[in-house]
This record gives structure tokens, sequence and C-alpha cells, in this order.
């Protein structure tokens, strides 16, 4: 009976780590320093806003795609864009078509860069949130502190956004 | 009377050019030119399959979106695509972005290309039909000639298709 109970306990509390690590899979761990902003679910089901390109070093293919009332903004040109807002945008390496000798095509993924719209609760960074993501996991706090300084220093004047609708 | 009748035979026989010209709209006279195919409604919803690049001459950024079925064939990885499969291609000539020096965004847009999956329809190549179109109209017969034979010497084994799903 005590050998029962103990072999109970062992094996509970050998699970504790593994509760945890699922309890949190999805939560702080996910959250870009500062911010606290995640990966939106479903993000590549979005519609696509513009592709870009990166040249070296970063030597990027890239699409920014957004949820419904980032779209809606952009249709109706409406800035600043409004609560709710998220804006993401994916990345690849450029990688050379093995088809097609003039076409550069996605490679690896690098980056997942998102922001979201809360004009409260982002009040100090121009009710902007930002994350980015490699392997689904935030970048640190240092690169985290760059987001803004860029945004602002460029295009405050468009509601802090880079990218345009494409025709 | 006879005035009155005079008057509602030119009423309606000035109408006639302008019902011709509703009724064919989005009629034959949008079809591309071999395969009758139509730029499909609501296209710029549908979700990308992955951006591209093509360098000079023609030096545009492009994104392929697809439908739902395009999507789930690319994501179970099924060869071929199964009937209904519609893909786009989105172009736009490069542009430097007037805020990053090392960015390239959409400028103006240029072609809109379609392929649609009918194994039936379109037995005699490879399944599919094939539209390319500027400003909503399809361009002449003698390019859509090149669509096939270029897709079937380069992507024969890829069901004629050149764009992987991007990572």
């Amino acid at each position: 009976m005590i050998v029962l109970a103990v072999l109970l306990l062992v094996v509970v509390l050998t699970c504790v780590p593994y509760l945890v690590t699922i309890a949190f899979a999805q939560g702080p761990a996910d959250a870009s320093p500062i911010f606290g902003v995640t990966v939106p679910e479903g993000y590549k089901q979005w519609e696509l806003i513009a592709p870009a390109e990166e040249a070296a070093p970063l030597d990027e293919l890239r699409a920014v795609v957004g949820n419904r009332t980032a779209i809606d903004a952009y249709q109706d040109n409406k800035l600043p864009f409004p609560d709710g807002t998220i804006l993401v945008k994916r990345a690849w390496k450029r990688k050379q078509s093995p088809e097609f000798a003039s076409a550069t095509i996605p490679g690896e993924a690098t980056t997942v860069q998102v922001m979201v719209k809360d004009s409260k609760k982002y009040a100090s960074t121009g009710g902007w949130g930002f994350g980015r993501f490699i392997n689904g996991k935030p970048v640190d706090e240092a690169q985290h502190r760059t987001c803004f300084a860029c945004h602002e220093a460029r295009v405050k004047s468009r509601d802090y956004v880079f990218t345009r609708l494409a025709p």
C-alpha cells in the first residue's frame, strides 16, 4: 500500500514540469518583451496587403497580411488605424527559382513580425505594440526596443506603418 | 399618340447598346482567348501561397494566391491538383520604398494571371486553363498560346505549376 502511494506520488511529481510547460505554451513565454504581443492565430489565412523585397544583408522576400480591421482601414484610407488592427509581416530568404532563371522565390522562413493597435495599452509607442518572432519565439528585449524608434523616425505621418495597400 | 409611340421607340432603341454592354460585361469579352478563363470574383481575399520577384526586364514583385481547393492541395502535398483549383498571380512593377533605402515595394499593377484546373475541359493542356489580364482585360490569343508550352517544358512533373507553398 505504501509502495503504491509512493509510486503514485513520484508519477504525479514527474508530470508537474510537463503540465506547467503545456499550460504556458501559448502564454507569456511566446509573448514579446515590453509589449506582450503574440503571433495571432490563423494569420496565414489573412488577406495580403503587399509583398516586398529587402536587399542584402537581409536579402528577403516579404509579405504583409492583415486582419479584417486592417484591410477595412486600408481600403477606406483610414488613418490612424483603429484599435484591433493587426498587421503581420512574413519573411523568407530570397532563393533562386530552380525552374526559371529570372525568378526569385521564398527560401527558408526568417522572421514573423507583428503590429497590434491598442491606443490605450500602447499609448507611449504611438498606439502600437510590436513583436518579432523567430520559429515562433520572440526575440530579445533589446531588439524590441528598436521597433518603435525606427517606425517613429520614418513613418509617423502614416500612423507609424510602412506598408501601403498594393494597388 | 403616334408621337408618344415614336418617342418610346427612340428611347428603347437608344438603350439597346447599353443593355448589350451590361449583359456582356462579365461575359465573353472578359474571358481569355482559347481557354475562356476569367478573373475570379474576390481573389484578393484568397490566401497567399507565395510572393516572388521577377528580374528585369519585367522587374516585378509578385504574389500568388489560391482558392480553398488550391490551399488544401498544397497543404496535403497533393499532385495533381484537383479540379476546381484556381491560382491567381498578382504582379506589380518593383518600386523603391520612399521611406527605407533597402526596401522595394509594389508600384503599379501590371498583370493578373490565372490558372484554372478542369481535367476534362482542358485535357489537351494538362488539365489547366490559362488567363493573362491587363486592367481586367485578357491579352491576345498569341500570348495565350505561350502559356502551356512554357509550363509544360519546365514544371510538368509538378502538375505544370511553378509556385510552391511558402514555408
